[in-house]
């Protein structure tokens, strides 16, 4: 039940009445347990992103995550995982060993733990042909075995791969077996087990609104937002998700109606916004990329980067959403001195007296780009990402980035890590902010 | 026991005649379970990373992991956690939860778990004392309850942060308690955890070996390799392990000495190795890039990279590698036509009547960028990543690469999927693999 325009003073009285009759009315919360099958998680060769992934989601949903179990791809582990979450929750997702291939048996094992023959599934099988056909590719026979289905499950469609997902239900209870190939999972999740999920058990409402900030430490920022913190209802949570130097602020409301709840969080967020308005580079689902792209549109302003320590990290992150030709024109990634030279017109003087590392050159790649591609923006990166290369007037981390527009070029020095590919990504970090508030300069 | 140079025959046929021996004193594996304890974990707020660090650590002592637990802040979950790793494990390596605030209670849940009382440790005192003193914070009393531990365990020491480790022994299985922050539990693992294992259990050796390929279907993959697959030895085990269009062959051998199964798995790959030989595009920890920089350096050849659809992901991923500037002059990434034409010099007629997506602008881009940089080699892209843009002769996905030697041009057409991202990647891989082709026939 949601409103798209406001709520009126008797929609907000009759829900709020509503919501407080509701919470005399006894929840009972639905726990969920994944499962990731795969020796090489528990061997730690590769990384289970599929667990985190699905908890997230399934908090989003109202569903308490209870426990988390990664098993190995023998008989006996998976049986016993599934026989232990079986015993703790209603709802059990499971991912990996469901490939074509010897060691992925997870398909078999759940069969006989639901003690179901199997049945060729034509859809499936159609789909698979038409994905391997498509891709040029020619069928075989383990390929073709991916369309046989235990009997006794719903299949799930796996929109952008070759395994089904497997849905079975036995006493109230849920299972979902899915792929370990992460954007297969993801979609099937997101698109079909979640909403399924909904429909399937009465699930409290639950609405979560993101306000994400950079440029502050997360302690900073508790100590900012302390006394709003404290002020918020009970029913209302905050949580602090930190990563790479940035900060996402998880406002969490749980109720009966989705009307109130965003109403509820979004009063809360216009009281929060003035205390750290010039952090915040983004809301809910956005990025950084797309605060820019949005910002670059409404003003009808074009931009181009030269890159030569991010070495076209900038430029795939502005091309990493759809519609980006409508303001990202192109990039110089400019790795050796030539080519700053040639392609970029940076003057060899400046290259000798101060060095590829250096405001001045910088600068000069910044206008370059701007005027080689006819941009209102031009942004620029030269450092010494590292491991090697670093002197003791610029050591390792010293990184110098740049920005040109019509009024002029402004150039600023970073001090980063030892760490090469988390210098050039909080490189990419920092230019990106940089960018955003000189637009809302 | 490991050799640098290889094995002499008599060494060889000393250690068969080892390890045959030894294979019959029955040598019992040793198993671990590792336990990740916080809410914050199930509610996928923040990455579990302390798991798979310990996985890879405790897979190189040659403990076999057999199973991974993430259990809430709940005593009930803690002790479940705990009894059912003392059922299957003989090592229990447990994270997080300890520290001083109110929701952390690994420690009271410990020493119930192992009936113990609690004494204050002065070395932990002073240690968390001195930390505290030299950072110019106060010690308060939640701060010094750290140095309260369990009168049955042995500290391990936190050299970087004020949480002690706990090692417990029961019944021959060792219990460890670390913290959740990652550095502090990776340096208790490394210098004090592992080689303590070491010291009390007697573990096998474990060798892993990985061959990386792309270009063929896991499905395929396992129909050309069955017959070899099939007369692996019991003691070398092999795995799939998936990921955007590549495949990662593990195999793993399990016995009493390094020089014997290196070399016995080493065997077996140069078995596998005609089967797949133009699919294979690195061994062990090299990746795509790794492959293509030593080919690129020892030929002594130069590239730049002209790219459209990838928006500098090829240039980015060939510059993540320190040394790159030796092999990589740089890229133009070239979004607009305009961009094309006066960066490029593509031809407006090659626009107009073949469009940017086509054979003859590919080949165009790639030629014009080897100029631009003086490169051997020049490779481009230019394709439809989506979601928007597709039309009935040009649908999303298609995608033209181009490569350009002394040699001349050449250009290939790929047939991708609907996602933007996944399109732009696949990209990516499969116009660096057939860089790697190239440099190798």
């Amino acid at each position: 039940m949601t409103f798209r325009q406001p709520l009126t003073t008797l929609q907000h009285f009759l829900y709020r009445t509503i919501d407080n009759f509701i919470k005399y009315i006894p929840m009972k919360p639905i726990y969920a347990e994944t499962i990731a099958i795969g020796d090489e998680i528990l061997y730690g060769q590769i990384t289970d992103t599929n667990s985190q992934f699905m908890s997230v989601e399934l908090d989003k949903a109202g569903v308490k995550v209870i426990r988390r179990t990664a098993a190995g791809d023998t008989k006996a582990a998976i049986l016993a995982a599934l026989q232990a979450a079986e015993a703790v929750a209603d709802i059990v997702l499971i991912t990996g060993g469901l490939g074509p291939t010897k060691d992925d048996i997870t398909k078999k094992v759940l069969a006989e733990y639901f003690e179901s023959g199997f049945r060729l599934d034509e859809e499936v099988l159609a789909h698979v042909t038409n994905l391997f056909t498509s891709r040029g590719r020619a069928m075989n026979e383990l390929t073709k075995q991916q369309a046989l289905v235990p009997t006794k499950c719903a299949v799930v469609h796996n929109a952008v791969g070759t395994a089904p997902g497997m849905w079975f239900e036995r006493n109230g209870k849920i299972f979902v077996s899915m792929p370990g190939v992460p954007h297969e999972t993801e979609k099937m999740v997101t698109d079909i087990v979640i909403p399924r999920l909904k429909n399937f058990f009465s699930l409290p409402t639950i609405v979560h609104r993101y306000v994400k900030v950079v440029g502050i430490t997360e302690s900073g920022l508790a100590e900012t937002i302390e006394q709003w913190e404290d002020a918020l209802p009970a029913h209302i949570r905050l949580a602090y998700l930190p990563s790479k130097g940035q900060v996402r602020l998880r406002l969490t409301g749980l109720g009966q109606t989705a009307a109130i709840l965003n109403t509820e969080i979004e009063a809360e967020i216009a009281k929060l916004k003035p205390l750290i308005l010039q952090y915040i580079y983004a809301y809910d689902q956005d990025e950084m990329e797309n605060t820019i792209a949005n910002l670059l549109v409404s003003q009808g302003k074009t931009i181009a980067t030269a890159e030569s320590c991010t070495g076209g990290l900038v430029a795939h992150s502005l091309t990493a959403l759809a519609g980006a030709s409508r303001y990202f024109l192109g990039s110089v990634v400019a790795y050796g001195n030539a080519a700053k030279i040639d392609l970029l017109g940076v003057q060899p003087a400046t290259l000798d007296e101060h060095g590829a590392v250096s405001e001045q050159t910088a600068k000069e790649m910044a206008v370059a780009v701007r005027q080689k591609f006819h941009t209102s923006i031009g942004i620029a990166t030269t450092g010494i990402a590292g491991p090697d290369g670093g002197r003791p007037d610029k050591p390792v981390g010293t990184i110098w980035i740049a920005y040109a527009d019509e009024q002029g070029v402004t150039a600023k020095k970073l001090q980063l890590t030892q760490d090469r590919l988390l210098n050039i990504n909080m490189t990419k970090n920092f230019l990106l902010n940089w960018v955003r508030l000189k637009l809302i300069e």
